[in-house]
């Protein structure tokens, strides 16, 4: 009876697409024989080995674990204690902050999904920047909205270029994206660049989901903005997790943090938030207990970390000036750098596919297309090796673009 | 400009319904002046302090949190080492599964999430017991899937009425959920039960997602039946987690594992499960690490938990015989009893929630209404306290029902 008997998936969660994960757990890359694999793929602190978390978080997480306190159900949002350590650390004079004004999501992730669930509907438009992090497209297809790109211009540092933003803006338009800073460009704004976009958002009556995951991440001479701070009117909805600032991804603790100051977001938005929260009740509770503990690592610790991959990341700027045919993009913060690539100079590799590819089979370094965010013409390089690791690294890559440079 | 500026959550989102968490998170209940309150509404092992976890689970996970192996992204399916260490306590000599058929979860409702997307779609019917475990409600709320609910029957222990199942299949039905053993009811079913539910299932082509968060808590003379190892043809998908057997709830560590031995459900409902997990990336990193030893925790010490509820809950079951006006249903396993209530003999009680709420203001003793799990006539109380409490509780139950009961 059963022979004839088979189900298939839904093409709905088929299109489903995360196109880092691809790469990372589906692409095949051949190694060069005789050189050591350098992975520079995936945005995880941890990969290096060198990086450690603070040992007080350790510590915290551990005390968690065999206080015994910490096993039993949160509330689905999220413990009050929790809540209340980031609204904390979150308030600004401007812009106080309570516990209900916060979410645990898991990982930033689920913070993005929150917010992509909350104010839009299929069928609507997101606008997101190219090049841009890839689960803002995840999230699109999977609740069946729009991904809309708008553009980010590398001659201006990846600023986002406010005239096409503008031109993508229409009557199905739900909200924008600010990614700062960002992953994949390693741009940080300046304040008067996120007040344009601001002025923009409130022309048109756009909320903003603020992706803001790589926070304090900033390389000397730039700061970090929180956008809900200085945002007047304009109802910010910042993401963020322990992933990147803690080092600590695979923990899958976010939040959502709403700034609200006309209340133009109604109840019912955080009603939403709260009804979201109640399908798979919040991320694990041994890490919401340490929380505030986690959330005092002295800022020192953070700025030296900081410092660490500025270092790395300018070692590589540096570096890569030299490779024919590429542009690497100065980086400002978090821990990424773009390089754009002159394709009509290499005229024997057809693709950004093939460019990874073909790289690390004759240099054993592995990095990630730009395809994987929304850019056909870039590749991305995480910067938070060992100095030494990086620059063999784009020595690599240097005599890669060498050898296949036609001028 | 922004003065009439204002956003509204939608109305999908606002559709969802966790009504567990309503009543937890949001009901009001008075309590009776100098009766201190006893809690019986959460199914939270770790309330009543007296179920620790074993002191190797607790070891294994602090051992997680110290080694720094654990802090990283895992792949999103969950990592190989916890996926294997799953598929190997569930293999069955007639059902050998491998980590290919693992997916790790946000907790048992993350799994019911994910069987549930990956099979259904919007607009198809569900078939789930009632009564039923809240839950399935919530993602049918969430999914735009219709709840339709069959009947179980409390006078054979709340074995499904195939009769009704039958009857509420139609050519929109895409999957059955057996809750085994149950939550609310403390069912048990038996082998035969059990076969005969997987005919019902072979017949109309069905795959079954199985509930099976309570596994192996039975009382004396139940045996739990692995759906997925004894079902020849009809696929089954088992969801599960730590919360419950490893008495660690808010650690959110589920699993969906696929029993498939026909080949039925076809690649691409394992290509759907995978892109599910490349939404939020998996539980907790740290828990993945610890899993293989948290899964070797030793049977005798599962045994000695199960027999302490078991005492209490026959002890409530036993007492209760006592409340006119109720009849308790004889619970076989999980940590629940459930008790129907005969409204016509209670006039000045309109419904359920009256009920429990009359009960606290009257005896501060705090209990599930049966409407959470789609039933009007019937509270679940919780079995894991201590006995002597239970007892108190149930003392006061009796004197309440007596003091209402009009015959």
């Amino acid at each position: 009876m059963s022979a004839d008997w088979s189900i298939d998936g839904r093409a709905e969660v088929l299109a489903i697409r995360n196109r880092i994960r691809e790469v990372v757990e589906y692409m095949k890359f051949e190694l060069c024989p005789g050189k050591e694999l350098i992975e520079l793929t995936l945005g995880d602190p941890t990969c290096c080995g060198i990086l450690p978390p603070h040992p007080d978080v350790l510590k915290a997480v551990s005390d968690s674990v065999l206080s015994g306190l910490h096993n039993g159900y949160k509330m689905s949002k999220g413990s009050e204690e929790a809540r209340q350590a980031l609204a904390d650390k979150y308030s600004s004079p401007g812009s106080v902050l309570s516990p209900d004004d916060v979410y645990l999501t898991h990982g930033c992730s689920g913070a993005i999904q929150f917010a992509f669930q909350a104010l839009l509907s299929p069928g609507q438009n997101v606008l997101t920047p190219r090049p841009g992090f890839s689960v803002y497209n995840t999230m699109c297809s999977s609740l069946q909205i729009e991904n809309r790109l708008y553009r980010l211009d590398p001659a201006r540092t990846y600023e986002a270029d406010l005239t096409d933003l503008e031109s993508k803006i229409d009557s199905n338009t739900g909200a924008i994206v600010v990614n700062n800073p960002s992953n994949p460009c390693g741009s940080v704004y300046s304040h008067q660049h996120l007040m344009d976009i601001l002025t923009l958002a409130e022309k048109y009556r756009l909320p903003i989901i603020a992706d803001e995951v790589y926070g304090n991440m900033t390389y000397s001479g730039n700061k970090f903005y929180q956008l809900g701070s200085i945002s007047e009117s304009v109802p910010v909805l910042s993401c963020s997790s322990l992933a990147k600032i803690w080092l600590v991804p695979g923990w899958r603790l976010g939040w959502l943090v709403i700034h609200n100051k006309k209340g133009i977001l109604r109840q019912s938005v955080y009603d939403s938030f709260n009804k979201l929260s109640t399908l798979t009740l919040g991320p694990c509770s041994l890490i919401q207990g340490a929380l505030p503990k986690i959330l005092s690592v002295p800022q020192s610790w953070h700025d030296d970390v900081t410092r660490h991959i500025e270092c790395t990341a300018l070692t590589c700027y540096n570096s890569l000036q030299k490779a024919p045919g590429l542009t690497p993009i100065k980086p400002q913060g978090a821990m990424y750098i773009m390089i754009e690539i002159d394709f009509s100079k290499f005229p024997d590799i057809p693709n950004i596919s093939e460019f990874v590819q073909l790289l690390c089979k004759e240099t054993s370094v592995k990095l990630m297309p730009g395809s994987c965010f929304e850019t056909n013409t870039a590749i991305r390089i995480v910067t938070v090796d060992k100095k030494e690791k990086m620059q063999e690294a784009c020595d690599r890559i240097c005599e890669f673009c060498s050898n296949h440079f036609k001028p």
